[in-house]
């Protein structure tokens, strides 16, 4: 199943995307699930949705505001440095554990709206990622059940004011800045992806390739970032990990390619969906 | 003002200080005012609370579990290597910016509930910090109207698990595991504060003074926090910017000195309060 969270007559909602069709789902289940979020928090999305998977569209995809697939998050836990060519690009030491920061829910877009480029900087930079959602929460997760605590991906654009995110050792003022990175189109059940789930992430910047790789080839796979970060944090239902973005970074070329006012970003992954945003230049 | 969020008789509230006198202002303000969040919200706090000022009490201090003051923050911005003493200690080079890490709302308990030391870790440290809490939201507020936008402040325990914290440049992990930190245990409203707003601040482990020093000596003051801050975060009433240690941390100490099982921890703020919590090791 794909499910999308988007605004339609200026009214919020989520839905089940079937090819561009979008089968509201917020008016049929109504306070059983009002959001997304809530749906995953019952532990029983494809029972309630099934009654309603033949549905009639009530939308269609390119005619409704999408917003980022989870907009109200309790957690999202990105990674560091999780590319082997990335950490060598930036220089990192090889660690034992995950690098982890903290985004907040309104440091992101949804799909194909404006991502903003802060009035207070040039050093707009893309980051490609895969993102998991957390269906079943906890803490102190075996990397042996990690994935039965996967809801479902999606992809995310880790979009990076880079002179902010590098003020001082800390990342978080330069990872955000208002709708500096999106997260969509769609949340992908695991039962659409490939038996082994490895799948192929490419960045594109006005159709250019920027960042290719496959997620076999993260250096801290995605079950030990489910145990090491519910090591230290509660998980919830509708919490978002990023995984890490792959090398090829703007800020780490030679020359420096950043994104500029006007250029289209998408973070493209196989199985899962296209990304893509207009970089928008704030007044 | 001062203000304390509290659980009795199983049910969460919040109420007005006066003295050891609880007046609960949840039952009172209802639906208008359901938790102090909500009261900051209003933007009327003054005046909603004025009828109820001299009400008899509800609860005594000490027979009410106290809470975070504010449970339920957007933001928790807190600061890192705010005072020099603290900057030299951990060998952290001048910066023309503030270090800010984020935590998450599950890693904070309330005054006189235990602190937690998680079973990962024999590093758990202490941190005395002094906490602002914003009253008017905003971005990109300039320095010069920033206490416009303080609704009160309070004191921290910005608690810290050393080796988590140090497991990349990263922060986070080792600020973040659940019920390591503290606030409060009372939001106190800026008329209570001298007038140059300048607080004396004293960290004690089982009475011996471990930390000690005034905040004006922040390097960054407070109205450049909340100006940097809302650069790149939009604040809104109830977000919380918890200001930095001073010198003295137990970790930087030789030897070094961390919390253990059953030991008292005591921040306390002249004309603010004393938040006191006993270290708990998780079983």
């Amino acid at each position: 199943m794909r499910f999308v969270t988007y605004r339609a007559n200026g009214q919020a909602s989520y839905g089940l995307l079937r090819g561009t069709d979008i089968v509201d789902l917020a008016s049929r289940l109504g306070a059983q699930a009002p959001t997304l979020r809530a749906l995953i928090e019952t532990g029983r999305a494809a029972e309630l949705v099934a009654p309603h998977a033949q549905a009639a569209a009530d939308h269609q995809l390119g005619q409704v505001e999408l917003l980022p697939v989870i907009p109200d998050p309790s957690l999202i836990a990105c990674i560091g440095h999780n590319y082997e060519a990335h950490r060598i690009e930036t220089g990192r030491e090889v660690v034992g554990n995950p690098s982890v920061f903290l985004r907040i829910p309104d440091s992101l877009q949804g799909a194909d709206q404006p991502l903003l480029m802060p009035r207070e900087s040039d050093r707009f930079d893309y980051e490609g990622e895969l993102a998991i959602v957390i269906g079943k929460g906890g803490r102190r997760i075996p990397e042996a059940e990690a994935w039965d605590h996967v809801f479902g991906v999606s992809c995310f654009n880790d979009g990076s004011v880079r002179d902010y995110q590098r003020h001082t050792a800390q990342f978080i003022p330069g990872k955000n800045f208002p709708l500096t990175g999106s997260f969509g189109p769609a949340l992908v059940t695991l039962d659409e992806l490939p038996a082994d789930r490895v799948v192929e992430l490419t960045t594109r910047l006005n159709g250019e390739v920027m960042q290719n790789a496959k997620t076999d080839q993260l250096i801290f796979p995605i079950p030990r970032l489910i145990a090491y970060i519910s090591t230290w944090a509660t998980l919830r239902p509708g919490d978002v990990i990023v995984t890490g973005t792959p090398g090829g970074v703007g800020d780490k070329r030679n020359p420096q390619r950043f994104m500029k006012d006007g250029e289209v970003v998408e973070v493209e992954i196989s199985s899962v969906g296209l990304l893509r945003n207009v970089v928008k230049k704030e007044a």
